[in-house]
């Protein structure tokens, strides 16, 4: 792309071409000028516009100019999300025309991924492809109600990271001590045990400078591991007040960071955005394969560490803080996520017997990674337990206190994965069922994330079948989120309009129930209704892929447990975990037999445990060691190779199972249901 | 110098520039070249030619060619040792007839740090200004020796740099361990501490790729420090075999490497060289103003770590060792020297109250410097006492064993500058007498290190005043090295050319005395003896240089012993370290008043204990803490600002003192040669 004339961001396309054919410079340098055909292509609504070379694909021309276009398979061809229109000029469509109604071909949609430009072009994003970044994800960072569960859970303020003002005594010729040994004699004044005192290179070689510039005055952020303390990094005069750390949570789909003041454990902002790692792909397994591919890692590296730079840093912006300021940081999230985070190529976690580089991953640097903040300062992950059970895991029953209940408690976080924990306070067994992201959207065809526009709620009416929802943000509604779902499948099969196994009843006389481009479909809202000018409509392949989804987390209960030779009727607690689940409707959620059908009062939303483990971690050593040693203790179930699991997945392909002696609730609510019909 | 041409190195200088004369493309380049007039500039005997601008220092110049021209001072201006012969073309020589004789300005000698180039030059460096970084120190490397010395000091094979080799078994889906914990519990089974494994992020990101590209079997490189144990780096299969480490002296003004098998402490091969500082300046004085001065600090760094550098790939390549096969290096160096070495400003240890920044560096890696070994390695420098009481001598004390015996001994290291260290095994003062490198040549007009062509040895005739010398290598005499100095001095006051001030006795009949440009001077060697074609002579100003080196050396003794109420008889041994050291006459460093006036079998020569320290050091992790604790022992005492080192100083500006009795057998030698003259 170097084509002679300045990056052309934001100036109309027509202007740019003139420019360039207008450059003199340009005639005199043939030999720079690539032979490929440039063509210059415009994305609205964002309106930006670059030059790509014919030939290229929708899907790569947006992510060069920055554009997000949704995708679940990364650009793979094969999830047909990833829908724009072109608004003026040709593409060469590919096999578009696979994925889109005919009313969308009509409209002049196609699929970026498939489409592959062959002249200048003005493309437009429609609503539905389009990530909306900025959406509010409740964070629930209430500094109080957390300190208070984090003393409730034994923690305290004794983290390693500490920063240490010294007015040290300037040198005389009869107190000659060296620089270095002046601040360990200082510290060893102070009670710290300094007789290992480390300091890295970097210091070292600024260390004279500052202490003299600062008059003998000056902090020092110090860090321990065992009976090594490191200096990481001194500053001029009295910043012991600028100590400041950050709690991340790196999800598959969202990033969430509190940035923390240190000294009290004051959050002192939040911030939350979806995983720009979503545009490679929208489940860990499609991130692993990009991953191996070409400059993949790095730029899933790049992708996931910009995303929480930029959030530190208007975090910190917005609180007058410069990122020297941020000494330490503790990362929450799956193992995929956190070797991404760190660089490190995740291959191996797929490839059997799924196997991760670290479940303890070493402590690093700012700076290893690229993190806005102190180059020095230290990155620390909530440890794993296996390839598919993360820190976010670790930290979740770290905030559920279940590893020290007598009683034994069942942990779900059923987020873009689907883990699960099981055990008290002598074991701790632990599975991922790969549900996969159906929940969060991926696979149905209008299933979207839980953000403004969604369905989060549905009423069917059993006797007119007419549905009855509500939109986040109360707007005109986009797609189906998680809750929705949930809430549809459930009332679908209350109200007779699908069978036990998720089949639409074709005889059911109703307006709403069709045959769609791809089979019999369900209209949630009309046309009218929908502020994309379609039906919003639920599939049998969407209901199939929820029923498959549901199954597998069922299952993965029922192997648990089976695995303890226990029964459901033996779990006091269910702690559901993650953004996920403090929308659903646990009721919903038995009925649908994704949940087991156990009294409602032993259920317990714990809202994002990644974050709030992080966050504990951050702030407590104590608890942080006590987050290693949840990790240590369970013990992971392989469920992708065991029988048993398959056996129950099978059985629970049926709504809400096929043995519905085990969901009694659901028995009598449909035998109620079934008597309210007979009554008619 | 974008001059649009190749890079010219060895192309004859008319050549060039008829080519860049002719080359169209600079005609259609008239914005890339620079305004500044340029000038081909050749260096024999190199015969290196290079295109600099008008107006720039021959000096600077040779620099930029990578010609090596003697200098003291680094380029100020106020040494005259650069000289350099102009055999084509025209400077302007600015200052330099100050420093030359009318011979010289005859025969076309200018300084190069004067003169400025005004044209297309040939210039050639003569063999005085040349240094000969090929030539041969004495090493004295003999493994048995030194392995049986080693034992001997309580030291063993123990060094915490390892190389473990383990046949990991591959994991399966029931021994589903992470990569790095796989390792760790190997390293458990094998019996280490692995419980606070470190691993750096480098090896972490390459980790699992290379267990299984080497099918599970890999060996580590770990080192520890307290309980902490790193895995330095990871190799596919058994490299336990290549253990190799380094232990480096680097000296103001030479630098030795051993290259040492870790297996058995086999020392693999040696090699040494000037250091190639030399040319910022000869003493560490002059270095540390150069390191402040522009890009000076970077510039010796560079060149020490360079040097390193060259000569661990010299001795690697002759023996089948890669890099990486490096994992420790132990340095041993004046405090200044490792300072540089790290990179880190020495300007403080050269201003009141002389503080370094570290006095025990902390561990750094090969690729913070950028050392030709393994990134990761380690590099440990031996502990400084003081600003002017550095590594060298912790490992000289070290070496000594000194500080274990009951009775007091004196250890001296002259070098480069001149460190004294006194005591037994409760105590140990330290002090550095700022002597100068005059018995290493600078401040001498024919002055120059131990190497070929150098005077060694001087006999004088007190009868006929005649001279009688001997040359390093059989050589024909290009000046004079240090025990030459001392036998000259020596000879010179026995035979009473010179008085006990050092002064030249105008009144003797003998050609080898007269007046030179800069006063009375002594003629060594006549100009058909010497290689240079010139008179090889010791002026006055010499003389005089030497006697201050010499009294700044005794007045340090003098002033410990003192400091300690103590007397020369109190000491029982006094240890001579250093390559200065090995080459001189006792009995005539007792004559000038150089050493003590003792019993010649209290004098025992150590040879370079700098370099055998670090070996020492680099083997043996409890001889590495036994010179930890030496350097916490020392009790530093800085002269500069001592009374009585001044009273003493004064009184040892005589031959040999100006208390006499203080040398009995000096008296007794002088008695006898009078009573010589008295029956001629």
């Amino acid at each position: 792309m170097s084509t002679g004339h300045a990056k052309p961001d934001l100036v109309p396309a027509q202007f740019l071409l003139l420019r360039s054919a207008r450059n003199p410079l340009t005639l005199l340098r043939p030999a720079c000028y690539s032979l490929t055909m440039k063509h210059t292509v415009t994305f609205l609504p964002d309106n930006v516009t670059i030059d790509v070379d014919a030939g290229v694909s929708l899907f790569k021309a947006s992510k060069s100019a920055g554009v997000y276009v949704l995708s679940s398979c990364g650009g793979k061809g094969n999830c047909g999300k990833c829908k724009v229109v072109v608004k003026s000029g040709t593409v060469d469509r590919g096999k578009s025309d696979a994925y889109l109604t005919n009313e969308e071909k009509q409209r002049g949609y196609v699929l970026a991924c498939h489409s592959h430009i062959t002249s200048d072009l003005v493309i437009e994003v429609p609503q539905e492809s389009r990530m909306q970044a900025k959406h509010k994800i409740a964070t629930g960072a209430n500094t109080e109600v957390l300190i208070k569960l984090m003393r409730e859970a034994g923690g305290c303020l004794d983290s390693r990271m500490m920063r240490v003002y010294m007015e040290l005594k300037p040198p005389t010729l009869d107190d000659n001590l060296s620089d270095f040994e002046r601040i360990r004699r200082a510290l060893d004044e102070r009670g710290f045990d300094a007789y290992h005192m480390h300091m890295n290179h970097t210091v070292l070689k600024k260390l004279a400078h500052i202490l003299r510039e600062a008059n003998w005055k000056i902090t020092v952020s110090l860090f321990g591991v065992s009976d090594v303390t490191e200096v990481l990094d001194i500053f001029p005069g009295d910043t012991t007040r600028n100590r400041y750390g950050a709690a991340v949570d790196i999800g598959t789909t969202t990033i969430v960071v509190y940035l923390v003041d240190m000294k009290n454990g004051h959050i002192v902002g939040t911030a939350s955005s979806y995983n720009p790692q979503v545009k490679c792909g929208d489940d860990v397994i499609t991130r692993i394969v990009y991953a191996t591919e070409k400059n993949g890692l790095q730029e899933l590296q790049d992708l996931a560490v910009g995303n929480v730079s930029s959030m530190l840093t208007e975090l910190s912006n917005k609180n007058n803080i410069t990122p020297n300021m941020i000494d330490y940081v503790v990362v929450a999230g799956n193992t995929t996520m956190n070797h991404l985070f760190y660089g490190i190529n995740p291959q191996y976690l797929r490839e059997e017997p799924y196997i991760p580089t670290a479940a303890f991953l070493p402590l690093i640097r700012g700076m290893n990674v690229g993190l806005a903040i102190d180059p020095q300062a230290v990155v620390y992950a909530m440890p794993n337990v296996a390839s598919y059970v993360g820190g976010d895991i670790t930290a979740g029953v770290l905030v559920s206190q279940m590893h020290k209940q007598e009683k034994v408690s069942l942990f779900i976080d059923v987020g873009t994965n689907g883990e699960i924990v099981l055990g008290n306070k002598e074991w701790l067994v632990t599975a991922a069922c790969s549900a996969g992201p159906a929940f969060e959207g991926s696979g149905i065809k209008f299933g979207m994330r839980a953000m403004e526009g969604a369905i989060e709620e549905v009423e069917i009416d059993p006797k007119t079948f007419e549905a009855n929802y509500r939109v986040i943000g109360d707007a005109k509604p986009i797609g189906i989120c998680g809750s929705g779902m949930i809430d549809a499948l459930a009332e679908m099969y209350l109200s007779g309009v699908i069978d036990q196994k998720g089949k639409i009843r074709d005889e059911i006389k109703s307006k709403r129930i069709r045959r769609g481009e791809s089979g019999l479909e369900y209209v949630l809202a009309w046309r009218v209704e929908s502020s994309i000018n379609k039906e919003i409509v639920l599939t049998e392949v969407d209901l199939d892929n929820l029923i498959r989804a549901k199954a597998a987390i069922y299952a993965g209960f029922a192997t648990l447990l089976g695995h303890m030779g226990m029964a459901f009727s033996d779990v006091d607690k269910i702690f559901i975990a993650g953004g996920f689940g403090r929308y659903i409707d646990v009721e919903r959620a038995v009925t649908i037999g994704l949940l087991p059908d156990l009294p409602v009062e032993k259920f317990q939303f714990l809202g994002n445990t990644s974050i709030i483990g992080a966050y504990y971690a951050l702030l407590c050593d104590r608890l942080r060691h006590e987050a290693e040693d949840i990790a240590r203790k369970m013990t992971y179930v392989e469920l992708s190779v065991s029988r048993s699991f398959m056996d129950e997945y099978m059985s629970a392909l049926f709504l809400p199972h096929t043995n519905l002696d085990a969901f009694p609730t659901v028995k009598k609510e449909m035998r109620r249901a079934k008597n309210w019909y007979a009554h008619e």
